[in-house]
């Protein structure tokens, strides 16, 4: 890990903290100039952020004071949990914000369901990470699931997650089983032809500097073509494999997301696609997930390119299907909040620019594909 | 314009101004209290960005210097030009960011096309707004533009930003008419049926204060029944009006989207939709705009709800004349970075609880619609 100390200070989550949590009045006197205005002004807010070396972006939410609710140091990381003033508690690793609860279902949801709703029937799930225990509550919602492996390598974090967040029930469904270990390596040992849907809710793998070097983060071990391969290997014909993707307004993270697809197509997924969410709570409010299918079109002989991201490629079958499993999770009263079936198609759809960057000359990404809608 | 001070200290954009522009290194003394080396490493760095009061969110980008390139206070506010180390040039009107040259394309781009394709053949056009010339640029890449009017309260920002930004042509254009007049007043007297699309690209009308309560802006005016009512007589059969609506996820800003939308639909509108953009660079990363059709369905009796946001109600023949139509603009020369032909529908699909405060019971929001694909 080495660099990893240099790394945290490159993009690193602040903890800025106040005895007084009012908001500071800015003084009417113009003689006082304005930058001092301006640091009262903020510095008398608790916040928890992140600031992007290489855009130099800066975002941060406001807490209820500047102590955390739970604080720990585990094995491997210090884990915080605070109370924002408006986006619920904030889990932190490291100082990197993972998930607020005001906006936590728009990651957790789509991750989950864009994959589980990628598969006609997923039966056996991997969720490795995700400690905080929201896509394994998200994925129990799908009646099909007969067995989850959830593998996380800090069980200090699933503990203080069962305590402090709303889901903590998870974990306590007959069809999870536990796994505090490496999730690389807990791949790399599965049994091959097992899983239907692998979903992989890691942190991040890399931070960029500002003179553009990659340092690699404690993750990085679940974005390397060894454990892209693992995962191929551990899943069955037709499986679904998702994972975290970063965000396409970082230029540091776009070039990972177009190296990570290459990589898992010339694995031998059929199709890699990157889809986005909208979440305030993470770096330039924008983070996505690129949704791998292994043999997605075997006797389908509509689709000429192997590699395409055509939004069409979602089949009618399996569209009027997926309101019907979607429907089903309504009428047992636990629906979702931000994920919806139309979405299934529509987060693909980037920006033109984000398009050209990732798929390059690959598809006709400028199409409405009247012919196949 | 009353507690115009208070909104400008509650949702205002700041300056941090510093001689150091280079990244402070945290002090490894574990001695020094955490603030302190936080707010050090903060401070060294110029950044223009925006709090927002109801939320506690801020985010920032930062500048290559304390100094604005270009700085003016006109009869109606302060502009001002900023150089950001990676945003490229940031343009200011009171302390409050309206577009940095890195991401403008999103906002632009979407705001125009989105509009001007879901016309059939936008021939007469007014911009409302948009001093920056932007918008005006993209809505003279349409081959079937003949008129083009182009309202902005403020004449000291059209010449600005006709010196720094490279969409300057746009005014050249013998299309084009300039108006420096109030836009709400132009278009009260502005004939009747006149329009096919009408623009509005217009700053904040209101600022949200903590206790909840709603400051008008300048802009205020551009957001009334009396306006809407006034772009609804001077657009012709078939007219579409567009317009900068906001964030979703600020509260205050969604219930003003959902109280627009059903001014505008009481109005006579047929439909009213909300589409969303991602754009870091605004205040949680995300903006929208309600695009209002006028008779959009006169004579199509397959659409039985006048209200309905059904993302299939593109119909297929407008969905390949608007290929058609793009492509003509790509091959000008002059195609677009974000916009794209899918995102023409795509942009729609909102997160499921978003859908619901906006549409509540008006349309079945969960299903794909597969019948109408």
């Amino acid at each position: 890990m080495e660099g990893k100390e240099e790394a945290d200070e490159k993009r690193m989550g602040v903890v800025l903290s106040s005895n007084n949590n009012k908001r500071a009045k800015i003084q009417d006197d113009d003689s006082q100039p304005q930058t001092n205005n301006v640091v009262s002004l903020r510095n008398k807010h608790s916040e928890v952020g992140e600031r992007i070396a290489e855009t130099g972006f800066y975002q941060s939410m406001e807490l209820t004071t500047d102590t955390p609710i739970c604080t720990k140091t585990s094995k491997y990381q210090t884990i915080e949990v605070h109370q924002a003033k408006h986006y619920g508690k904030v889990l932190m690793l490291d100082g990197v914000i993972q998930l607020a609860e005001r906006d936590a279902n728009a990651y957790n949801e789509m991750i989950t369901h864009c994959a589980m709703m990628a598969h006609d029937n997923p039966q056996n799930v991997l969720v490795i990470g995700g400690g905080d225990g929201y896509v394994l509550s998200e994925v129990l919602k799908h009646s099909s699931v007969k067995h989850v492996d959830h593998v996380d390598l800090d069980g200090d974090v699933v503990e203080i997650c069962r305590t402090h967040f709303p889901w903590r029930d998870a974990w306590e469904d007959p069809r999870v089983k536990l796994h505090i270990a490496d999730g690389a390596a807990f791949v790399a040992n599965s049994k091959h032809d097992f899983y239907d849907v692998v979903i992989q809710d890691s942190s991040d793998p890399y931070t960029c500097c500002e003179d553009g070097s990659l340092v690699e983060l404690p993750s990085c071990v679940l974005f390397t073509q060894d454990h892209f391969r693992n995962v191929h290997k551990t899943l069955r014909e037709k499986g679904v494999f998702i994972f975290q993707s970063e965000c396409f307004q970082i230029p540091s993270d776009l070039d990972c997301i177009v190296k990570w697809r290459k990589q898992v197509l010339d694995l031998g997924f059929h199709h890699a696609r990157y889809g986005s969410i909208t979440i305030s709570s993470y770096p330039t409010g924008q983070v996505g997930f690129l949704l791998c299918e292994k043999d997605r079109d075997a006797g389908d002989h509509t689709t000429n390119n192997k590699h395409t991201n055509h939004p069409g490629d979602l089949q009618q079958q399996s569209s009027s299907r997926i309101d019907q499993r979607f429907q089903e999770i309504v009428k047992k009263g636990c629906s979702t909040t931000y994920y919806h079936p139309r979405l299934q198609k529509s987060c693909f759809d980037l920006p033109l620019w984000v398009e050209k960057k990732i798929y390059g000359d690959e598809t006709r990404t400028t199409q409405t594909e009247t012919q196949n809608n």
